[in-house]
């Protein structure tokens, strides 16, 4: 398990310092800044990278949507959620922290530029309402976990998973980040939000909520719909997810 | 066949949420918008993420011109037809249902800014002549086939389809974006084309003639040219169509 | 060598009709252009797509200066050079012509705008002189040659080839679209120059030769620094570029 | 040896004229010039693009950092060090040398564009201070040698390390391009710095010092947490190092 822990823990500080740092530094840079487009692949690219590089230990979740997803679904053994959870918060919060150590070091920052936390309403970077934020967090959560969840299935082709769900990501925010800044991970919000307080945390419960919800029901969908049949034991579930990876 | 239809269903239902979404929510978002590059690039990964997820389950058309070439191409069986192309056409119409949705929790959203649909003449984004945009429409399904086809051959390298065909989504929305909007599925532009109404429906024949017969031209000519030997059997072709994507 | 020939015909026309039509199309739309990037990127893939498509048919060279390389790396047989050159030139022209006829259906369109033609000196995009961008088509192909054949060699990675070329390709273009429009193949150059006539004519000569020049001295190269032992016999050179493709 | 000398010369070569080649040539071009996002994608795809083709001869580190990285890691014989060093900062000066060449082709350009050097403070694109820049090329390393480790370790997945590395250098010019113009590599720090002379050679220690102890850090957490087991035959870990990356 401590293998599995440093995996996501690492692996979550990636995501985070890279995606929510491409925002913060990159994406509106004068002249040749990044934009949304750079942003949407930093986030795909942490999972890509990761993926290759832990997927081996940990199965690379790096977000507490994908590990309730993959329980839901029965291929994730419920003794591991919590220890699964709190590497990903934590390892969230420090690639935050870093990421604030970077961001501080030029004149004249300050965390109200939003430090790339999730928002709904006022706070939703193209003034989409709760509805909207709602739906989307929850569709594509949900279509994430399809994804995730096909790419990762012992009949799909080996060793593309990573690519497929990476990129899946950067999809999601290619769509979304004028919705919600795109959260589809928990960690990554209440990462944000603790740096931003105010607004982000009372506006954090929808970016807990629905990605959950969202996934959660694509386990069950996918498990019901698409897998040739369940598998119960928890010994062999976890060392499928594992190589599935692979 | 249930399964089947739920992945065409779901698989489409991506495309078009994801492929219109990202260019309905963030093509033309102020100073870091994501432009004709991440339109493009989503379109196409919505056919990566969908052919690594549930192409072993469906082979993960998408797309009805992709259905009628295969079928050319003597790759499907026709008693399959009618079921794919039912679940691209309402999977497509729940996709731009939920993208409706979301879109319209921004205020001053209406539909009049097109909703992605296609269209030629003064409907075509760069101003192009009914002639240009059948030709594009033709020519694109033509190669999109030729892509398609070759990729999952047997004699091509194992894995790679997914990535292949969809990007090669994405090479011919970089091309053919300011003729068309770029259709080269009908589903597609039949689902924009319901909700936008008027004009997108008096030009929604050609989004569904042209591609169909480019990719039946394509489907014909890589059998006839490229393919080493006819294959028949009924059983056999659908085994090796979802093989072939794996 | 019917399939062969068809083959690099229809992957020539692709790249030339892909690349050179994202750059007439779409790199400069108003506000949403795809730019330099979406250029280098349709470029790329056009290779990609081809390469896992029709690669297993005729290697996907889809350019002289690549035929020259691998005939230079002992890894063609010179009885096939003619046709692949032939297929390659006619491909190329062919994409144009259907370029020209999507291009030309929009008011205003006249070929003074230079059809993605390449240049140097006042004709160079960024005003780069004749023997900067001498140097950079020798260049430049010489690495694009050293990537076809290193990655594939025997004992590179199998399957990926088709990726590490074609983003090569990108990469290519990334760098010197500014200096001569990038052509490191004469195929594409040719093609856009029949169309654009005068000064495009009169500085084809620098494509036709810095690329081939490049392609030879990289072929000789990697057979002698880095191949394990040369292959004399020409059937099986032949079955072997094929099978590396795979 | 030789082989491999020349493999890491021509790579690191090819990543110095592809990187800060995109930088000093495309990145600015007017309207349509790359941006940050073309720069990034280029670093990273000279890095794809040589590990497919020369990763099988050298393991194409093209970088000190790394090679210091797969040292501590235990993947590394120290006797191959100082001719990889030599090999990856000669073929660096040579990448900078032909993109001078490129880049004073053209009327009124000079050195003190600042030719892609990294910096800080004043240095840094966007006024980052030196702690700022410390802390970055610290993290940014150790993470890209967690990648590279990972992606290439025995139990992860094989032939997908090129593109996770390559795309993990990209990853990384997104986040930190405004930071310190991004280094992570102490061979295209020096070459480009050789070039600018002045304050580039005067800030030039802390993009071989941050790099360097970052790779080291992360070669010894990757050895002590994620490892199976120690390996200690120095035949074998090279055979192996070179086996990993196919």
């Amino acid at each position: 398990m401590t293998k599995k822990f440093a995996a996501e823990f690492v692996g979550t500080l990636w995501l985070v310092l890279g995606g929510c740092g491409s925002a913060v530094l990159a994406a509106a840079f004068p002249e040749v800044g990044i934009g949304l487009v750079g942003v949407s692949l930093a986030f795909g690219l942490t999972v890509v990278t990761i993926a290759y590089a832990l997927g081996h230990i940990s199965g690379a979740h790096l977000n507490p949507a994908v590990t309730f997803g993959f329980l839901a679904s029965g291929r994730f053994k419920a003794s591991e959620l919590v220890p699964y959870l709190v590497a990903q918060i934590l390892g969230g919060i420090a690639g935050a922290g870093i990421l604030y150590l970077i961001a501080s070091g030029k004149a004249g920052f300050d965390l109200s530029g939003g430090f790339a936390a999730n928002g709904y309403g006022t706070h939703s970077p193209g003034g989409y309402s709760l509805q909207a934020a709602f739906v989307t967090e929850f569709v594509m959560t949900f279509l994430f976990l399809i994804i995730i969840l096909g790419a990762t299935d012992v009949k799909a082709s080996k060793g593309f998973a990573g690519l497929a769900i990476g990129l899946g990501l950067t999809l999601i925010h290619l769509i979304s980040i004028p919705v919600t800044n795109t959260s589809v991970n928990p960690a990554r919000s209440i990462s944000q939000a603790l740096f931003v307080g105010d607004w982000a945390m009372a506006q954090l419960w929808l970016f807990i909520v629905a990605p959950i919800a969202g996934a959660i029901v694509a386990g069950i969908f996918y498990r019901l719909v698409y897998s040739e049949a369940p598998r119960f034991s928890d010994d062999k579930i976890q060392k499928e997810l594992v190589d599935d990876h692979q």
